[in-house]
């Protein structure tokens, strides 16, 4: 094993684990499978990732990159012959700078560590979303995470301003731009945003802040038909003026099994509407913000947008409203559900989630299909269980009915969580054969060699050598 | 001429231009000099404009797309053996979609235009720069525009949904996507966008459209020292709660041209303090946004983070506080000035603009340095008048001055405008040499004969074959 001793030279004691080292742990934060790899390389910087590369580059093995391992898509699933490169050492916030609104991470710093961060300079990061206590920021960037508050603020992609990058064969791309507005050539940071760890190894990235907001309004809402969802959210959205951060529907049978016996959470609206929303927005005016929204709510009332809503009247009533959004694992009750993060236009949801829970009904015993979602930004995540689980027929069944129609009312396969391994049967149905052949150019440019998180998004370009 | 007979029965009578029907042009909106080139061909879809890429890839000759020539930094010349393409004939604006809140159009609309459609769904699409009657959407998109209201919006591609793009082969590579989230696989797009028509050509766009705002305040305050200046950006960007749309700052000579005789406006404030911003909020509730808005004003007049400052009253008002900001034609005034639109680090401008303005001094006879910009997005506009005009070796002596220290800084010599011909020398300054040299590695990969706006942004890559 040569290479796992000049990767010990490289790094140094505790640098490389093997062995038990390696199977102890799992291979995801919610799996239960153990990972199985070459090795773990641990480098402490940028330059150790690039030393890391390079051998692997001169040896031809194939390198999985990992950040905290709460992806869905098992797309930093590695195999015994490859090698995972885990950040887990570079965890420094090296700068935050109140002025600019920045800060200077390494890839494996976590998403709350950021955070809090960011907070202690009455700044915040906006990004959010349940794995925030694991998931880190390098992570976020290379899948291009979502959450809850994209609608105000964007993706992970609109919040990175610069990237430290490794390429396959070790060359470091240093683009750690701190500007909101530069037009000086390429915008290289795109390659490696989403594109999960395919094209580069982000090591280091540059953050734009926010000012923290300190006033927050939530509500829960009911709707009398679809139609009513739509038009409520370009309400929200014109008549809070810039202050909207989350338009999150459900679909009543999900709410209801999260606000009803045996889930913890009780309801605040009664329980036979067809749709319901959590609205939040965020300001920086306790008194003005709080008048502007009850105002918004009262017309949308009068107006018929909608037909019933609560107003969450402190911290802790916010909490409890969003903590019925949140608790999706009410849907394990069942056994092991199958989770899609589909995304359509919003005129389409009603006859689509329609049309995919009968097909679900017609193919399987005892199928359910819970809905709920970022509907402000056409994301819908829909949870589907039968009694078969998800053995890999079943699953298979789901998949297909769940995808199947995406392709012609122009959805997406996947809105937030990626594609890597498990949805790269269906990335077809999303992108045509030339923007995946264009996909597969970028990556024979970058990698010629194809070792970067091999098979995942796309197959190997015919041109790879490997 | 093979290529001319076959471009004219590709695309019919009036589909190509050759002799004074091209000369009889200018080579842009604002130059005197005319347009020279093998031929303009005006092609009526993305298929004609396939074919017209196809014809010159098997014939090498190379292509320069035009929009609406409104650009500042010659990215869209051409010489007499390059064909322009121009998207003149391709102004349709195909659909929009006020549930989505999209918008589907040709490359060759007009700014102005598709603003214009979008205000009749009341709707916004919220991109806005003084060219809107000219450029074209797919040059803001070639280009990533800014302008204005970036601080609030972000730039162009921040506002792109989706392309439809030629490669330099001819292959249409349709991306049309129309959602906000879209996570499966690469996000081709951003290749487009911003690398100055030198990857491909876009012929359609996908926009997102934002709900129209009905109220907009905008007052101009004064600044006693610099400091205040960003304290006072993070006040308003925090207390406005989300509504700040413009934070346009004014250096006190720019103020002074621009608001004393023969200038046609009135200063609204006295003359004599350092610093000036326009500060804009877009939002949707007369009354509340109004209110707030003073409130803002008088808590930062409390705490002296301003020490002056005037609100517009009525719509006139406003836009003659928005006619001083956008005076800059005064500049003209003594002859042909120097333009720049650098972006830096808040922190370091006042530094920097006392270091650039003593060493012009120091350098050049009667020397003047204008600064202005959007200061809320680090940009920097500075117009630099000299006795000896842009004369060559003037301008290369205001080149030097302005670009050189902002290396250092982490400063970029573009943050709007691009590169083009005009600031490809300097490119290096902000781009490291292995940042330019992955640009050509993908210049090489998507147009490896080099046909496309060749030399542009950066120099033909060593693989390239012409």
């Amino acid at each position: 094993m040569t290479l796992i001793s000049e990767l010990t030279t490289l790094l140094g004691a505790g640098g490389v684990l093997t062995g038990t080292d390696v199977t102890s742990r799992a291979a995801g934060v919610w799996r239960a499978d153990p990972l199985d790899a070459l090795a773990i390389a641990r480098p402490r910087s940028t330059s150790e990732v690039a030393g890391v590369l390079k051998l692997c580059h001169a040896e031809g093995v194939s390198v999985v990159t990992q950040g905290g391992l709460t992806g869905l898509v098992h797309g930093a699933d590695a195999t015994p012959e490859q090698l995972i490169l885990s950040l887990e050492r570079m965890r420094s916030i090296e700068s935050i700078d109140p002025i600019q609104r920045t800060a200077t991470v390494e890839a494996g710093v976590t998403l709350q560590a950021l955070q809090e961060a960011a907070e202690e300079h009455q700044l915040a990061f906006p990004l959010d979303l349940g794995a925030r206590g694991t998931a880190t920021v390098g992570g976020n960037a290379a899948t291009n995470a979502g959450g809850n508050r994209v609608i105000r603020y964007g993706m992970m992609r609109d919040m990175v301003l610069g990237v430290e990058a490794v390429l396959a064969d070790g060359t470091v791309v240093s683009s750690m731009n701190h500007l909101i507005k530069n037009n000086a050539g390429y915008d290289l940071k795109q390659l490696f945003l989403g594109s999960e760890g395919t094209l580069g190894v982000i090591t280091r990235l540059v953050l734009r802040l926010r000012e923290a907001p300190s006033s927050q309004n939530v509500a829960f809402v009911a709707f009398a038909d679809f139609p009513s969802v739509p038009r409520m959210l370009k309400r929200v959205d014109r008549e809070l003026g810039g202050a909207l951060s989350a338009y999150e529907v459900l679909w009543k049978n999900f709410y209801r099994l999260v606000t009803e016996a045996p889930a913890s959470n009780q309801p605040p609206l009664a329980a036979d509407y067809p749709y319901y929303a959590l609205i939040e927005a965020q300001g920086n005016n306790d008194k003005i913000d709080k008048q502007r929204f009850e105002e918004v709510l009262e017309g949308a009332l009068e107006d018929g947008d909608i037909v019933d809503a609560v107003i969450a009247q402190s911290s802790t009533e916010r909490q409890k409203l969003w903590s019925i959004r949140d608790d999706v694992e009410q849907t394990f009750r069942y056994g092991p559900p199958v989770v899609f993060d589909v995304s359509l236009p919003i005129a389409a949801m009603e006859t689509y989630v329609a049309k995919i829970s009968a097909a679900l009904d017609e193919q399987l015993d005892k199928a359910i299909c819970w809905v709920f979602g970022h509907l402000g930004d056409g994301n819908l995540h829909i949870i589907v269980q039968t009694e078969a689980g998800d053995a890999p027929q079943s699953r298979e069944t789901i998949e297909r009915t769940i995808y199947g129609p995406l392709e012609k009312i122009g959805g997406s396969v996947s809105a937030e969580h990626g594609i890597g391994f498990e949805k790269k049967p269906y990335l077809h149905l999303s992108r045509s054969a030339t923007e995946i052949g264009l996909m597969q150019n970028l990556k024979a440019a970058l990698d010629p060699q194809g070792i970067l998180n091999p098979g995942k998004i796309i197959d190997a370009p015919q041109s790879a050598l490997r």
